[in-house]
């Protein structure tokens, strides 16, 4: 039920978005049978049928409030017209089994990646360099230098060397509670399937985190203390810092990509520099192609707690059972204590601009970002710097500032990247490919070199979200195969991992 | 009252410190009439005189504990002899004028500087991007290598070209109570007297933290949006952001170098990754220099609360006037709020090395820490991210993690940096000269061309505190001329920023 004046996400849905730059004009035919009675402004909804007062007014097929009046067929559906639902306290929610909804599996659909030891599969094929503390970050960029001049041209299958960089690991209280979350998060990215497997540490000597803790007991991994005694000077530093890089570059340069099935990709779910579209466009169809990712046996990860909070109880209600429904809460319990203990409103609460962009609540505003992460049952919760442990989609609990959580989705396992964005922002990550979406074409156009995807034909009703669904589910196979560069590897264009340290400083 | 096998800090103190690989052996005679009545261990301490029960145990001047029993001449003086002092509250220190000690003040030491428009002084001279969000470090790391390769060989006297990466920016609580100091921090990092006055900023355009927070409104100042709609595609952002660069470099490169009195040096004091030395040849040699930049009219910054919380009575005792001891009190209480907030013990504590390496109790060690600020009155208490307004000794009350305390510093105004290393860290900032000091000889010669200066002769007893400490002191006054550079700078080896936020991610 989309033209080029309107857009509706879900079926459900008993409102539109007028999609067109002028709106929707009084007396215009958006859709068969349905005739807007008044003018409606752009990115603002429109009632697709007779609203009376109690009924819920449905977008994204959830509830976002209630009628407190008659709202006719074809009107403009305004802020004052809901009521907000009441948010209930995570304690108060209850959990019911969601009503089975068996979907179609895709067979048939395969990778090209690197498949590693412990099961994983790269989609690309880096040599990675941890550090267990901030002390050390100059002499890695040096070795990072000095290994791409002087060693990766010997080693052509490897795609790139790369500092794990962070400002963790001394001057922190290494024993408060909330140090497990950056210590299990170097740990965790240390195993990013696109770093093959080789485990290598730059550490000090004195520092707080211990460099075993990055790479674990189990691992055949190498730890380089600057403090050594054994070694006098920068350049015998330096050396050995190369001759360890060389006996893993060895072994990262010896492997081949291979047919693998979907069931190994992990695709993470961002959005950042929304704007109005973000949620009618770019979000819909990235939220189509998950569903497409876990309907073929692959794995989403969605994030962003403070984006999603207020959605909360349609969350819930998508957890495949009691024990997900339960960590869910948790964390969203846990991350309510943060805040509090700083002070600070969530974030999400709507703003202004919001609001004259259309989003009548908080409610409203948590569905445009929840959308992304598709319509399948959530099988489990990740808490902050843990690895996945299942397949299908899944919530990461983490902050919603972009690169926090772009960080604590690689040590989730993340291997292919999605980020969503209305007003363009040149997101990029040296360890994952990211696949940017706009969620307008006038963004696209001027980004041409720093856009991979336009999703801004759904929005001008030219193409369905469906289509561009099937559309960017190709792109992420091609670019997960090595077959197609996204913008940010062509130009090498990336952001620093950003540590998620909830502890305090010392 | 030093010899090979010890070192006594301060004229008042009457325990000296065991220096000689091997300690002190019984029937030693360390200094004329003192023998050593029995073995006493590397890093311990000897009496010095006498000691009856009561009596106080005195080090750096200052009293560590009180004798629980007779300590006789040359005796081995050891933990479970003192009772450490009762740590008092907060709230019951009293402040009492300190009694005037009138020192020589120091005529006529100049160094060359580059004077700015608002009466600082650049030891360096620097070309230094602003950013106001996260998002836009990658694309700024591409316009700084661009800057060195095209501009920087026509500006042949900006001596570098640096992006204040941060991590902060958006996805923050930017109205928390505690977002004040990362804001402010940035904005005085971009004051920094090294980068010349000229602020530029780059940034993204939807972040929460606004650029002109940065720029401030008296500046005379360039703000670059990475979604200026009027720019299309990669080059031509990097164009604008080159042309912005290049405004600025012309200024910069016209600047000279002028001779400019002590009281225009700012003088950071630091130590980290030290050792059972520390306090008693690097610190001390510091502090002795320390004394003589405040002496001839500079500021001398010291910083670190955790490391020196303990020593927080011998602070007050030495601040100028008793609005200065009520400031230090405060953030040494605002301090213990956000390590409580976080569930932390005061990371200050000794451990059993600490212990094992001749200190008695937390007090020792927060005296050996704050050796390196020298005995001048404190007269004024910086907060974190705050520009200093004084000259003189100035505590800047940061948390003890390097580089956030480094970070910090800059944002103090420092122009010149003192690191004080025992066990040795590569630690270096590209804003400022960094002296990095090694407390004793065999780090100094195996990291030859790592560290700047050794004091490991006074621990040795081949040189006085007084002989090193104006050798420091000259050395500073040629680095901070440019006629010497130090290791970090001849090697290029330099850490980020690392901004202090005490506030929630969102």
């Amino acid at each position: 039920m989309n033209n080029p004046a309107i857009i509706r996400i879900n079926p459900l849905d008993n409102v539109a978005i007028a999609t067109a730059i002028g709106g929707i004009g009084k007396g215009d035919s958006v859709v068969s049978g349905i005739v807007a009675i008044e003018d409606i402004p752009m990115a603002h909804k429109i009632a697709l049928c007779d609203v009376h007062p109690g009924d819920s007014i449905i977008r994204y097929g959830y509830k976002i409030g209630t009628a407190n009046r008659f709202i006719p067929v074809g009107s403009w559906v305004q802020e004052q017209m809901l009521e907000t639902p009441e948010a209930p306290s995570l304690d108060e929610i209850k959990y019911s089994a969601p009503i089975p909804n068996p979907v179609e599996q895709l067979q048939g659909f395969t990778f090209e990646g690197y498949r590693n030891e412990d099961g994983s599969v790269g989609t690309k094929n880096i040599l990675g360099i941890s550090m267990s503390v901030h002390c050390v970050a100059g002499f890695a960029n040096h070795i990072i230098t000095r290994i791409k001049n002087e060693l990766l041209p010997s080693y052509p299958n490897v795609d790139d060397a790369i500092a794990l960089s962070h400002t963790y690991g001394c001057g922190i209280a290494i024993n408060a509670p909330a140090a497990i979350i950056p210590i299990r998060t170097l740990h965790n990215l240390a195993r990013n399937p696109n770093l093959g497997g080789e485990i290598l540490v730059l550490a000090l000597g004195c520092e707080k985190l211990r460099p075993e803790k990055i790479t674990g007991e189990e691992a055949e991994s190498d730890i380089l203390y600057m403090q050594d005694e054994s070694l006098t000077g920068f350049e015998e530093m330096m050396q050995a810092a190369l001759q360890m890089a060389e006996r893993h570059l060895k072994k990262l340069n010896a492997r081949k990509r291979e047919t693998c099935p979907i069931s190994d990709l992990i695709v993470g779910m961002q959005c950042g520099g929304s704007d109005a579209f973000s949620g009618i466009s770019g979000n819909p169809v990235a939220g189509f192609a998950a569903d497409l990712i876990v309907r073929a046996g692959g794995t989403v990860l969605f994030s962003e707690v403070t984006e999603v909070r207020d959605a909360v109880e349609q969350l819930v209600a998508r957890a495949a059972d009691e024990e997900v429904a339960a960590k869910l809460i948790n964390e969203m319990k846990w991350y309510d204590d943060y805040l509090g203990r700083g002070n600070a409103d969530r974030a999400a609460n709507t703003t202004p601009g919001n609001k004259k962009g259309g989003l009548s609540n908080i409610v409203e505003k948590a569905l445009g970002s929840v959308v992304k992460s598709g319509s399948m049952p959530i099988v489990d919760v990740v808490s902050p710097g843990d690895r996945i442990k299942k397949k299908g989609l899944q919530f990461v609990a983490t902050p919603a500032s972009d690169f926090v959580c772009g960080t604590l989705q690689l040590a989730a396992g993340m291997n292919l990247h999605v980020f969503i964005t209305g007003r363009g922002t040149p997101y990029g990550l040296a360890m994952v490919p990211v696949i940017k979406i706009s969620s307008n074409t006038k963004l696209a156009s001027r980004w041409h070199d720093l856009i991979d995807f336009d999703a801004g034909p759904v929005a001008s009703g030219e193409k369905t979200i469906e289509a561009m669904g099937w559309e960017l589910f190709q792109l992420m196979l091609d670019i997960a195969s090595g077959k197609k560069k996204v913008a940010t590897d062509v130009l090498g264009l990336y952001n620093e991992l950003a540590l998620f340290n909830p502890g305090p400083l010392t």
